[in-house]
């Protein structure tokens, strides 16, 4: 299949489609609140293409086949707990402010008793389709507070609404649809999001309270969240499809709102209503680490009965280190033992290094001085925004302690298709290349002692552009946006 | 059964309420644009009630058996042309710019030559609980433009969805429903609408394109529409349910953008599209007849192939002078022949009369000036807004000439009662009494020569309240919001 460009549309009719657009999306709430003052009864339209971005289908079914390996292997590699904590540890004492600070709080948590040994994760593997191999490759795997799974199921609908009502149509006849039906596939994430959530409330409900669905998932927020509705689309598919309840608390905010039962199996409590799972959707980022509330938070609620989602523990098996330690086949095979699987997934890798002095440190060392251009430098915790790219590599190594080196790892750089696009933002128009990235949701709940596995699904996707001024690859600054995908 | 008051919450339970209300009908489409600068592309929530508030199940039961008379009234009404016209004639001389106008525009329609007799029309019956008959009365018969049947649906949903969810709870456990779950009924007002728009489409796909399903829904729009999300909400599915695509287009621009095939029995075209309904959610008021490009509009799509929602001659019954005439008995059985169907929709009548120079006006002449305080007096068009009480009657009589007073109807005032009920709008809550209108919505398709009636449907319902800092009882000046009931 030859990929098609988005319809040249003359000025009126992209006026129409902009108005369609925009009417469509704030109906259905593909909204976000703009930045400050934030006022919490006017949203805007969230920044989106106003068509969909090609993407090569049978790359797409990749994806979608992969997640549950990958679901797997996080898994597992949580429950190798030694094998786990000795390279947090290690890692800890380079990236103190961050890595060191959750360890710290895991440290806390373990004195003081963790009594729930299943965790629920809900995850998105990040890729981007590489033009030289023709393969998309991943990115980073994410395994706490991952976001856009309720808007991506919005704006896909709202791409086939537009389809359908010939607002694409550009042969003169104002009518017709420019891309097949199922050219534009709709993510289902807001509502399977919502169904892994389910999975942990269940297995709560089942063992713990007779199988009574009267237990709550505690959502933790940061304050003035511009996001809300995207977390909101997942909570009221969990209350229209599985009859259960969420409360939002904002992280500061959470000790002073519950309660932990020490008396009576450390259940938690908010409001008098028993948590069966905390769903974070904070707690992901330095600058949240930096408030010492955020570690209370973090210590008492991982020695609550409640599943976490994530666990400290599931959190930290997304540190970069944790990737780029999986390119090696030997570790990688620890943790799956099944050589097709293993091949699905390494197919994905991008060839990553440490900085460390082992001898692939020593060769990373050389390649960041001598090739910086094949290279993104990244820090080890997730979250992004601090990368550092190419030419700006020497440098920005040469102004920190050596010590600190091992903070980051050197990564190959993805070489994106460019395609053209429209972002549609604050009511403006973007009118330039893009870069996309690809996101495939997945939820599993496991046993973080015994390795089982209760649950493991595929959750849907998602489609993240941003518009890219220059060619050079990596995931350039630029406006991002919520972007679904036409299949070719 | 007793009627309950709203659940009393303290004040961190108000407040978390008001944030669900707020996000809940964000994410939901319950929406407005606020009053200018016009901006596209944000929304404010629709201002709401954030409880339901109490209606009687006997009299919502009753308002939805009898609509369906109601319709088949109305449409007889129409195909009895002779009687309609002789008295929209007479009308006319007393009301020049707006019934006046009207019927202007169907004389030059009519000479230009009506192809079509069928007709569409999206009615809304409203109502009063008067508290002293303990019966519900109707305030009047919309045959035009009807509004907030997409925002209905929603309002309903977001009731239903803090009632689940506990929100209402007010025993201590923040979990418990306070409504039963029949006791709050959502309207499917969105999607019968949308149906209703349908029966006209198919019927004309059915006759004109040999049941092909390709014409267009043509929505004629007033400019910087604020209630545009309403409109959406329907034409979203009509859409979705039945694969017909709406074009909306604004009122002055209309003759701009359309074509009527002269050589192909008048068919109407819209960017070449076939447009089998004409629905116009604009036309209604007399401000839009002082445009010379309204009547333009209004004339020559009159003599179009498309059906009309509404037709002028439906449009125009709906004026308050006809509905004063069929609180006659003797008038009102020229077009219902069941005396148990007469029964049923008397019953919900007030007394009405003319204040022409016949018995029953002379009559009322005397009444306005000698007990205004039972009354309330309107104009005969439709829209609101106009009407003056009480008090205020004998000196609006005496500042217009006696000639313009056959332009008026005196209706006996509807006691309603009054509830407390909190109105969010703008961020703000007004805690006061409010006084509620119930709306019940109905479609009917049908052939305005043979009187022949195609479809008559019932498409759910609205309650629309408003502040009443006094018990006086006409819909005093407040502010409006968007409600729903809870039945008792």
């Amino acid at each position: 299949m030859s990929v098609k460009e988005f319809p040249s549309l003359n000025e009126q009719q992209l006026q129409r489609l902009v108005y369609e657009v925009t009417q469509f999306g704030l109906s259905n709430g593909l909204i976000m609140y703009p930045p400050a003052p934030y006022s919490n009864y006017q949203p805007v339209l969230a920044p989106i293409t106003i068509y969909p971005t090609p993407l090569p289908r049978d790359q797409f079914l990749k994806s979608l086949d992969i997640q549950l390996i990958y679901n797997k292997l996080y898994a597992n590699i949580v429950s190798e707990n030694e094998w786990l904590t000795n390279i947090i540890k290690t890692l800890s004492s380079s990236d103190k402010d961050f890595t060191g600070k959750l360890w710290d709080c895991y440290l806390k948590a373990l004195n003081n008793g963790i009594v729930q040994d299943v965790s629920l994760s809900l995850t998105r593997s990040d890729y981007m389709y590489d033009e030289l191999s023709n393969q998309i490759k991943q990115v980073e795997f994410n395994t706490v507070s991952v976001s856009f799974g309720g808007l991506s199921s919005k704006v896909g609908k709202t791409h086939q609404y537009l389809n359908q009502n010939g607002l694409y149509s550009n042969n003169g006849d104002n009518i017709s649809t420019y891309y097949k039906e199922n050219e534009i596939v709709i993510s289902e994430s807001d509502e399977k999001l919502a169904t892994g959530l389910y999975t942990g409330v269940k297995y709560y409900n089942d063992k713990y309270l007779n199988g009574e669905n009267k237990s709550i998932v505690l959502m933790i927020i940061q304050p003035n969240e511009r996001n809300a509705f995207d977390q909101r689309a997942i909570e009221y598919q969990l209350s229209k499809n599985h009859n259960v309840i969420t409360k939002r608390v904002e992280l500061p905010n959470v000790l002073s709102m519950v309660k932990i039962d020490k008396n009576n199996s450390n259940k938690l409590y908010y409001q008098g209503l028993e948590v069966s799972v905390v769903y974070y959707r904070s707690a992901y980022g330095p600058s949240e680490f930096n408030q010492p509330e955020t570690w209370d938070v973090r210590i008492n609620l991982e020695s609550s009965l409640s599943i976490k989602c994530p666990s400290l523990l599931t959190q930290l098996s997304g540190s970069k280190k944790i990737q780029q330690l999986l390119t090696k086949k030997d570790i990688l095979s620890k943790f799956i033992d099944n050589d097709l699987e293993i091949n699905k997934i390494t197919d994905t890798f991008c060839k990553i290094y440490p900085l460390d002095e082992s001898n692939d440190g020593l060769l990373a060392r050389k390649l960041a001085f001598e090739k910086p251009d094949n290279f993104v430098l990244k820090p080890q915790r997730e979250g992004g925004g601090n990368n550092i790219y190419k030419d700006d590599i020497p440098n920005f190594l040469n102004s920190i302690p050596k010590s600190e080196w091992e903070a980051y790892i050197l990564m190959e750089l993805i070489h994106p298709k460019i395609h053209n696009n429209i972002i549609l933002r604050n009511g403006e128009l973007l009118n330039d290349g893009i870069v996309s990235e690809l996101g495939i949701f997945g939820t599993y709940l496991f046993n973080e002692k015994t390795g089982e596995i209760l649950n493991n699904n595929v959750a849907g996707h998602l489609l993240r552009s941003k518009t890219s001024s220059s060619n050079e690859g990596g995931v350039a600054a630029g406006f991002g946006c919520v972007d679904n995908m036409y299949l070719y």
